[in-house]
């Protein structure tokens, strides 16, 4: 506010018609031009619903049409020149189109609101996005899947609370992440259903009038379906909510899966080796070999959790339809799909790469991993399960008494523990026979991992038809 | 540690052979006897198993399911005594079968881990919960439906930006807000579905032996399906995240409409009165009529995606399997279905009792809202949209700058921006008329909110069958 | 892994020394360019920390900073090139060096590791940056706190729960902001110091060696203090999560201050009017001003929380010392500070040019807003202020029942609530001697108002010293 | 809104003068009820400055001082009974007032609102919390502090990346942590100071008229400062934004801890074994040894900063002064309070009582963690750190080839990396040696950890004055 002769009372930066500061505040060109082809595409569909509509003669269409693909060449050349006044892709591509065909341009926005163009153009970037993202998670669990069912033979350490606990097959830990993956795969099939909705023809709130065919677009651009009402349509942004969370969700398995595997490799393991490529120096350290792609991989998981966490902050308590708060969309969209896009490849490349060392793995399997099936043996004799517990618990405590491995106590020695031990107790100790033990649905039995593996390599094949 | 004599050299809170704090820090039974109901199904459906795999004898389980009942009752009549030891409630239940028939309650956790007992809980609790608050849900969308179709005549001003955009109907915008929640119907069906996977049988990491048969476990607790990989099943919690997401997105919708309403409710715009069921007082001024109730649906929406952040934050980086960490999702799941349950049973009860002041309503809409139609009406005539919104836009500033309403400009004073213009100009101002132009799908015209309201109840329809 | 004659068994996206997409996820050169002069002022100084422990000589020591010199020129007339190789700003600087000045450029990096070099680049970036925030939120201050103290005379409706509540100066609801952003200012100070601590010197993990002058190099780079445990100093990032949720907290308040200035700027309030140069048109609507500067203000807490969460759920469990994962700190760091510097300018802006509209303001005043005031003129005469509350509710209740303005009740309506009342009730319906009723210290009386003026004058004077 | 004869026309919930669960929904006495200390004594502190004020006489004052007193007994032997009505513990407690002591109880709001009387509660309630955590923070530093003095000499591998780097004391791997608390500590006083401002006297919006001494006020309930705008102090929840943020670094600080032990407690590492006290068993593997303790500790990080996110949201976009969205605070602030409670008391349980395995932790440093040594070696020798490092990189990768150790290695090899290396290049492979190198402070030299324990120390002793 200034006083009657203009001069300011109370100071401030700043006095005029414009400030710089709030145009490149406001302006979102830098990043929205990512959609140029969308926004394109877009706009060559309504003007053909224009046209249906009357509202432009066959002849201006075609010369829309015409401007529109060269505008599409410019981009695609990088040689599209973005002017000072272009706030968004949808101003500069209209602007360039005014340049090109001179007054039909100015007809191409009859009816149609910003409000309306931006969420199709973000709807139909994101439904190609989710379709590359998809194509990223079916090959690296093909990677995963097929690496499982060649090591199917490795036994190693299963770990519960990071403790030794039972062994295990490394093809039934790979799957165990490989089904995490799936079901990913399955939700982000989903959203994409969610996402592919037409919102054109909805205007800025209200709907559009002059007998815009929303029908006709719809097919033009391929979407499933219309948008139900205009202004949850150009008010909403629960498509990208969605996917910001399923970044996220996917995310965390893969730092879950990453955090195993940097476990595996720390000397103190030595289960496995990362390839060289996905491994690096150290500055200072000339013998390091960090595994850093992991490192970057469990990371990731925070950052695009944090986009998620902003975008529904910035969404809670906005009023209906469209308030410019939405403008955090994009950066949020952009930056998650270049992430899960990145993660999804440096992963298929750490999962076909990596080396595993299974005489280590199989070393490190410790007779009182067996443990429970020394219970298990008193079980099948008939003792109930939670005597059997406290029966072979003090066993353990009686090896460990001894400093010496369970395996290596006496029938005698268990005998002060169950009257019911003999020497055929001697046929617990094999790892490769407690394994298949666990021969149902979802066990870590040979059978039961190679069943796990044809399961997934009929859905993966479902997933590509 | 301890200097050998056995004192302790850098002091501390404590010594002993336990911690009071710890054994409080690590018990979870007073939350999660909230599952009493679901443990004893998982617990009793077990029994069938271990029956069928000969691990118990039909007399060992009839005993077995007898305990489990009189739990239930037990339970059910409030009288259930939670013990010291009961750390949590699958312990507390099978402590007290015990008790009541002795030993073969120690045959029931055989080839059964707390692992995936647990999370079989939690799924039977949480299905429960979904079809509660999908019930919910559609309560709340039925009444808004109707409302709709009753209160569709009433026009009043559409928003954007917070700033008065073009004419609407009332009920235009009540849909908007009942087809967000129909989309969060659709969402929590397919969270539902991954969901109802079995888990049981998955042992603690590495499956279960002794043929314990997972399909009729699986139809006993009427599953839809198993889950594929025992490691994954018992370590995963992808079903809490997403239901705790969902409760953030659904909350998010409500948290708008929330805000909507209090803006309508101030006495500013007048729209609209709470009912005093809705509302509360002031300690300190008499005249204050509060909508405490919106004010607590809008903050609900933080507290509820606060859940799903520090969830999301506790998963990352975790280990494979089962860890400790993990027991942070019960109270997150209970927190999110208790409140999600409040705010849509408190927002049905808003919106069924709120009353419209139609008058204010349609008094509040202003001759300036129709520029828009101003612009149309030269497009009509042949000018591009751009240059109509351009001349609209002078006849805007003249209205403004002679201080009179913009339908009170004369055709001469129009026609300083544009010679298009003619008498027939005043049938633009008409907000009835306005309205009505917009009859594509998802618009405001009347048959189109008519259409919307038929596609819902069709819709609520599907639902409940 | 490979079969023995390398083919892989597996498939994958990969094979080979190096993997294009890991090198772009691993590197950061995009972002931490921005750090160059950081990197050179600390390269510099410890050049003459080396020459100190004897590690170069003088010689060296004058072509290393010479070196530094051309280096920085270059970046300060952006023609350093960023060459294949250079994966962050350490080691293109190091690269350049060595072009430039040779052998002596290997000795820089003796006894110091990437992983102090960084975290020293990012506080010496990070204290010039608070500084410039600093700045920033003074300025703003400033423009409230004068501004509150020349329109100290406009009265207008305070709010609570978004309904008029009591008469408030509009200067009262200005400070309330200013104190706010002033607390801001106080904290930051704070993490000022805690960023404002040297970790050069501590290597990669143990510490460095070769008698590096650790007091000599916190001279040199000006800081406060020097880090106190090697492995603490390079893998803590305390002043970076720190550095986010104070823009997280600032940004709310001023996400609090565009609310309500959105509330004010609607046709249904008019309060006050934005500067054309923070407002924006529609693209479809030809009257519309929307608030978008405002909108961007409230919708940034979103985006910079977001960064806050994303960071925190990163830092999450992970181990010790430094680990790739600390990579997300830059991003995170760079995006915060370049919203919080656009949205303090922009609020500044938008602070000074807004126009209020005192005669609507007074208008809005009701007289019901004055039931405290009739409440308390009972209290006056001895009426518990429970009872008088209630009285006051009954007055309140009786002029809705007549339809009329509570100051319209004759002193006969108002002895039916209470026989009290008398002819001198008329001096309670002043909105004037109404807010000069709370003279308290923080009160809306002018006095205490005018204090505050001064209160923050003499803060602000302080701020700058 | 019902049709004319009242019927609902459109269904909905619930009919009627109130509904149970937007009581339930609305009530906060369920947790507030925590404080209701704080609440009497600041009934207490106000009913003396009524008195002053001569809005109570000496008498009344003595009565609602003596009837409070009442009520604190009948709290602090939980007799107090909740009664239907009581919606909150403000109300709670002046309803019993009445009820006690009659008439005098209405006076006691006089001038006063709900909500400065609440946020007055609140920072009552949180002072003295802060204090308890603080004494907490402080017990756990001294554990550790002591403990890094007593077990100064053991070595063990450093690790950065999760791989083994240099070899560091134990007692500095300790004294990093310490550290980190001791920044919380720091942070936390901090925050203690802008809780301790006093908001009472700034009534519901305006502030506070009949000539209330806040200065009184502030003395009687000791705090540091009065609030020095009233619409700020009612509506600013800053303290608890600040606390819940603090809660989150500190025990991501615990989580980076508890991560580490949770490493070294595995099989592999063997460094250390946890007490019984704060390990748990398997319910189905009897040898399990589970170090749920560390795995709390670690989750807990998740679920504070959860509280913190979702407050945060909560607040965000709110208008300005008291909204009833404020009541998210109190349930966040206990919980997180409990939460870092019991983590910091279980820390140091853990933490004084842990076994470490010096013999295991000296066997794991192996002469590759020297190779930075045998590079500093040459560099001794004049070579520039960048070739040195090379050249012993070459070293490293001889050994590899070889699969010999590094230390292995004898002149004649290295010389084939470099012909500097001479028979004095025997005395790098001591780790005692190597850690004395880093005698810089903050290195991992005895005299340095030895320096800062004295640090510390001094530290400490200046926290308890």
């Amino acid at each position: 506010m200034a006083s009657a002769d203009g001069s300011k009372l109370w100071g401030g930066r700043f006095v005029g018609d414009t400030d710089p500061i709030m145009e490149k505040f406001n302006a979102s060109i830098a990043y929205d031009k990512r959609m140029w082809d969308a926004d394109i595409r877009g706009s060559k569909a309504y003007a053909k619903a224009l046209e249906k509509a009357k509202l432009v003669t066959a002849e201006e269409k075609d010369k829309i049409l015409h401007g529109m693909d060269q505008i599409h060449d410019e981009w695609a050349k990088a040689v599209f020149e973005v002017k000072p006044g272009d706030e968004d892709i949808h101003t500069a591509n209209e602007r360039r189109l005014k340049e090109l065909i001179g007054e039909p341009a100015g007809k191409l926005h009859t009816g149609r609101s910003r409000n309306d163009q931006v969420v199709t153009d973000m709807r139909l970037w994101l439904r190609d996005a989710i379709s590359i993202l998809k194509g990223n998670a079916l090959q690296l669990i093909t990677t995963m899947v097929e690496r499982a069912a060649v090591e199917i033979d490795v036994l190693f350490p299963g770990y519960t609370h990071m403790q030794r606990a039972q062994p295990i097959r490394w093809s039934h830990w790979i799957l165990s992440h490989a089904v995490a993956l799936s079901r990913d795969v399955e939700q982000l099939q989903e959203i994409s259903r969610r996402v592919n909705v037409l919102p054109l023809g909805s205007g800025a709130i209200a709907g559009t009038p002059f007998n815009i065919d929303r029908e006709m677009l719809r097919q033009e651009l391929a979407f499933d379906d219309i948008s139900i009402n205009s202004m949850d349509a150009t008010g909403q942004r629960d498509f990208i909510a969605e996917f910001l969370f399923w970044a996220s969700l996917c995310l965390t398995h893969l730092s879950k899966m990453a955090e195993d595997l940097m476990l595996y490799s720390t000397k103190e393991f030595s289960f496995l080796t990362l390839s060289d490529a996905y491994s690096t120096g150290s500055s200072l350290m000339p013998q390091k070999k960090n595994a850093d792609s992991l490192e970057l991989i469990r990371s990731k998981a925070g950052r695009v959790f944090g986009r998620c966490a902003g975008f529904l902050m910035t969404l809670k308590g906005l009023p209906s339809t469209y308030n410019k708060d939405l403008q955090e969309d994009k950066e949020a969209m952009f930056d998650c799909y270049d992430t899960v896009h990145a993660v999804l490849q440096v992963t298929t490349g750490v999962m076909s790469t990596l080396k595993i060392n299974p005489s280590v793995m199989e070393a490190a399997l410790s007779p009182d991993m067996l443990a429970t099936d020394l219970a298990y043996y008193l079980v099948r004799k008939g003792v109930p399960f939670r005597d059997a517990h406290g029966i072979s618990g003090k066993a353990v405590f009686l090896a460990e008494s001894k400093s010496i491995p369970l395996n290596q106590l006496t029938v005698e020695d268990l005998r002060t523990a169950s009257p019911l031990f003999s020497s055929d107790v001697s046929a617990v100790w094999d790892y490769s026979s407690s394994v298949e033990q666990y021969s149902a649905p979802g066990g870590t039995a040979k059978s039961s991992v190679a069943a796990q593996v044809e399961h997934m390599r009929t859905w993966l094949k479902k997933q590509v038809q």
